[in-house]
């Protein structure tokens, strides 16, 4: 146990505060409506949680997300849940923090496709958003701005944090909250090296890594043509590097890795085995660490579906 | 007031049992996760709340819903809001009642676009709903079926109805719930005419109505490919009759009519007046009568957003 606990931290309890944007109960509400409302995409049929689905594990359940008519994304949706431990946004860190996170697929075409200046027309256009916007950041004089949108829906976004999986309880002392196979699957899991990568409040998604590093995996899971992090660095290092993701809550979120071509997780983790460590992990083996892996579910978080604001007569209408 | 409450019913606080198709709060939850589970669909993108979204007065933001592979409906989605108490259910009452109706958009192929008999499949192949299913169905072999999901669902829907609207309160009583310009708005709303149709708990939805009775509106609110009832009964009598759609919460579920062709209330109230009516209603007269249909606006149901049970290795993937 106090090994693992030098290498994991379990999820708090509470939300962290997000610096230079401070939490108040109007500004969570705010980024609630924002994440559910389809009206922040092109076609008025796509919302955040179109793909970062809170029934779903906080992903959605395709091998990569269909946006704007009926386009497929780059690279499979991660999860929104304790996103904000994160060290980074996106399968390449493009973005610094849930905040800068929130505005791209927004905007990017093959998502919810808005013109960038057209996400705070679209809110201004709805009169409800006026007096819930004012509300959430009192004392400015236009308060509905991209800007604003993406930290509302980043205080939002950072209360979805799935504390007390039985990893967290056992990490906090409770040695009867794994079962035998769990416990041994964890051993396997930081003897074999996967915690060198997978290791945290979030096993995982603090650093960076090659997918390949010991032997390139199939192109199903690696397209040549995705070269990850290089296309945000352009540091030839960086070919094929991608952020390693979270594994918490992973039993919940198939399919898996950045393309989401494979829909077992059994067979991802063999997969990690050969590509990221040079090992072929036996079939025990791969047994005991998704056991581990499934003590990473934590409670989900209970939310209430919000009331949006009503479109008017002025409102801006759907684009086709 | 008492003319209102001859012609009128306020919302009950409480959900209406099903005939046949008893409510326990097992099959409630069930029918919440259906109603929100994507994987019910094809592509597992589309659930029923993605055209009767509960954020937006229980129908989408849409003239006609996206469907499957970014096909558009043929009618604006009705709102899924006290549906319960219609007479019928869809534009030209092709379902009798809630459980016909949640087995029609599963597998339209221009809507959620599932294979009939793969819906259960689908559902087998996901292990928590194998639990949720004999928990919802006790002492039934095969509890996986689609005549469970659609009874599911309905026992769901029939829990979203909306109380407590000041039209509600004015009619148990309270002459101070509607405004003057309220009371003159529903004065009007019963001389001219519009009770004659939209009359009942739900201001509509218990009959049958031909649209352009008096004078035949624009080819955009009624287009002559679109012949409405005529098409489930074959009764030349009933060629572009439809359902009178309710009034509840009118004010949240732009756009109107049949086509989804008027973002605008006021212009829906006008078009009704020319083409139903035969009158013209002035503007003052349009003001109160949409000030009345603003008082039609009940208490949203709150729902907390179900944790849907995960994919695994073997769950039948989504359909391109």
């Amino acid at each position: 146990m106090s090994r693992a606990q030098q290498q994991f931290k379990p999820i708090p309890q509470t939300p962290p505060a997000l610096p230079g944007n401070p939490a108040t109960p109007e500004k969570v509400e705010l980024g609630k409506q924002l994440y559910f409302d389809p009206r922040l995409s092109a076609s008025h049929a796509i919302s955040c949680n179109s793909c970062h689905n809170l029934g779903l594990g906080g992903a959605d359940a395709e091998p990569t997300s269909l946006g704007h008519r009926w386009q497929h994304g780059g690279r499979n949706a991660p999860t929104v849940f304790n996103a904000v431990f994160n060290t980074a946004q996106f399968w390449d860190g493009r973005a610094k923090d849930l905040e800068q996170q929130a505005g791209g697929p927004m905007v990017n075409p093959v998502e919810m496709a808005s013109p960038t200046e057209h996400v705070a027309e679209q809110l201004k256009g709805i009169p409800g958003y006026g007096v819930a916007f004012a509300k959430a950041f009192p004392g400015e004089a236009d308060p509905i701005s991209l800007a604003n949108v993406d930290k509302a829906i980043a205080v939002f976004e950072a209360t979805l944090i799935t504390p007390n999986a039985p990893f967290d309880r056992f990490l906090k002392g409770d040695a009867g909250a794994l079962s035998p196979p769990q416990k041994e699957g964890l051993a396997l899991f930081m003897d074999k090296g996967c915690a060198a990568c997978h290791n945290g409040i979030n096993v995982g998604g603090g650093m960076y890594a090659p997918f390949g590093v010991v032997e390139r995996p199939g192109a199903e899971f690696l397209p040549p043509d995705d070269k990850g992090r290089f296309m945000v660095t352009k540091t030839p290092s960086d070919e094929y590097v991608f952020k390693v993701p979270t594994l918490r809550n992973i039993a919940l979120t198939a399919p898996y890795f950045h393309t989401g071509a494979s829909w077992d997780l059994r067979q991802a983790v063999a997969v990690m085995g050969s590509s990221q460590l040079g090992i072929r992990l036996q079939d025990p083996e791969v047994t005991r660490i998704t056991a581990f892996l499934d003590s990473l579910t934590g409670d989900m978080p209970k939310v209430t579906y919000p009331d949006l604001p009503p479109s008017v007569a002025t409102t801006p209408r759907p684009q086709p």
